[in-house]
């Protein structure tokens, strides 16, 4: 880890009382050796209050972090927030699971970057094999048979002469595969998706999956607290991009 | 390269008998590691499958790749996928044009990146500056007049007034020189372009350079199987972006 | 830095006589061992000419060309162009500033990437803390309160009720913080927002930038080179997206 202060910071995101624990080294040497502004901003707003309002769980905040970093290739923060997300809760088989839905959302390269994050930090763990989901589970989740023909009909229509090789994959390997692996709750597989897609600027892929994300249990409160979240780490100008569209998807669902 | 298997899987590109040979190291350790299903949707769907489907040649899908990680700043994974484009016949005059191209298309320090890659790479293959194009060619390839010149009244009359800069610059060093330079085709250089744009999600631009690469000899059928391999390396949500304007081209050009 | 020959040239953007003093060395191994082409354009096209045409100042030039890199984080070439940066009279306060006003506008593992990169070289140069700005300065700029009722009461109410954290932290954190802070002048704030915006594609938060910097000082004129110059760092594509947002931004204040 790059910022030693970083760490030590995000260290009591899941441990706040570790801060005040002789053995604890809380080296602020290089962040302020630059930018003092910016320690104080990480320290009070970003770790201090952004990362403990309870509007979104710590266990969110870190999958959100870590996709948000996948979809930004940022593979040197990458370790420390895996620690983080292990930490509050994550199994090492829902970040590895993160990691392989992300190669089909934030791209191939992305997730084999986040792979060498996540290899580093397995070895210093100890977390077997036996710990990872299978590369083939015997039991699926079920498939909701009929929105996914709608969606598949939906899309064979408007891009089946485009490219017929994209729409067969996105059935068959998305849909009807990677959508129904169990190792991943379909809200976090949503809450990774929708926050690979804000901070890597996709807009127009947001409605589809904020609606599914709701679907898939993800509260208005939590959505509103995750684009908070990934402001911080996305930029805000990517949060701005994203603002409008979500409320055309919560205006969208009122009265449900 | 960081991820051994992933190594040992893409020399396979090229060579498919290699992977029967005593001698080549398949490590799959790192990524099933981590990720054992990533290690199979690599293995049987990226490399088995969407590599080998022919209605792209390997030496086009080895471009595609390398714009791709280029447009993307994805150093890491250049030097084993340039080793690939040279061993599927691209000649290192054409990586190396194609790394100047993409300066303009995807950033200096892009290609900056893709220097360095190429460079490990060429002094492990002993390539020797003379196998590379000349600074400045003594023959270039014929200007189209009549289409530059509209290309050129139309920018500068939209823009001029916006940045002259970049308008002369634009007609200067790229349509008067860049794009004629002979060390790639032109169908190449359309190819590695339209890559870079959709890999970095620069929709706006798709239009012009799609026709341009069409109209310089790409295919449909290889323009919908770019489409497929981009998935898999600039994300789904670029390629989905890239459909409705792709579908659009397609159609304006129906009945040619 | 990893491409030596760069290095060289850009140590001549600064001192543009060293070039023909004994003792600098100009390597220009690695680059013309793979793109002699581009070694030419670098040298004649982007060093010799873009960064020498005075339509932009070298100043002016160090800061987009930061922000542009902080905002593509590429971390590389940071710690050279800081360099030279300070060379043109970038004080090392106002790198600091321009680092953690980007952690907002590019995210903040970007501004961590920053960070080491001007760590390094602030080491280097013996550049102490007490050169830095305050965390918390005694005094900042005068806020126009006005105009911030009035940003604020538009954003409170088109997204207030979809992210009421964000609609806070734009307020609390951005506007009656961030921007006031005495260490960089509006204008270059203002600079250094738009060239990553342009730089990182983020064309719907341009018109309220970009105007924001002309009412901060910047002229159309410095506007229009700003592009120019973000053409070669940013790419072409990400430079065309903004020339017709500029466009509209350029006509709206005509008259003034």
């Amino acid at each position: 880890m790059r910022a030693a202060v970083f760490a030590a910071f995000t260290l009591s995101l899941a441990a706040p009382a570790a801060m005040a624990q002789p053995g604890v080294d809380v080296d602020t040497g290089k962040l302020s050796s630059v930018a003092p502004a910016l320690e104080r901003y990480t320290r009070d707003d970003l770790l201090g209050r952004e990362w403990q309002d309870d509007a979104l769980s710590k266990r969110d905040r870190s999958l959100v972090t870590v996709a948000a970093l996948i979809a930004r290739n940022q593979g040197e923060d990458l370790p420390n927030y895996i620690r983080v997300a292990l930490d509050n809760g994550v199994s090492p088989a829902a970040i590895s699971e993160t990691i392989t839905h992300l190669a089909f959302y934030a791209g191939w390269q992305n997730a084999m970057t986040a792979v060498d994050a996540a290899a580093a930090v397995y070895e210093q763990r100890g977390i077997s094999r036996d710990e990872l989901p299978a590369a083939a589970p015997q039991e699926m989740l079920p498939l909701d048979k009929e929105a996914e023909a709608e969606r598949q009909a939906y899309v064979q229509k408007r891009y089946g002469d485009v490219s017929q090789g994209v729409v067969d994959n996105t059935e068959e390997l998305l849909f009807r595969d990677l959508w129904l692996r169990p190792a991943l709750e379909p809200r976090e597989r949503s809450l990774v998706t929708v926050s690979a897609l804000i901070a890597a600027g996709h807009v127009e892929q947001i409605p589809f999956h904020l609606n599914r994300a709701m679907d898939n249990g993800l509260t208005k409160d939590e959505a509103s607290a995750m684009l908070s979240h990934l402001a911080f780490y996305a930029g805000w100008p990517n949060v701005f991009s994203a603002l409008p569209v979500a409320r055309d998807v919560f205006e969208s669902r009122k009265g449900e």
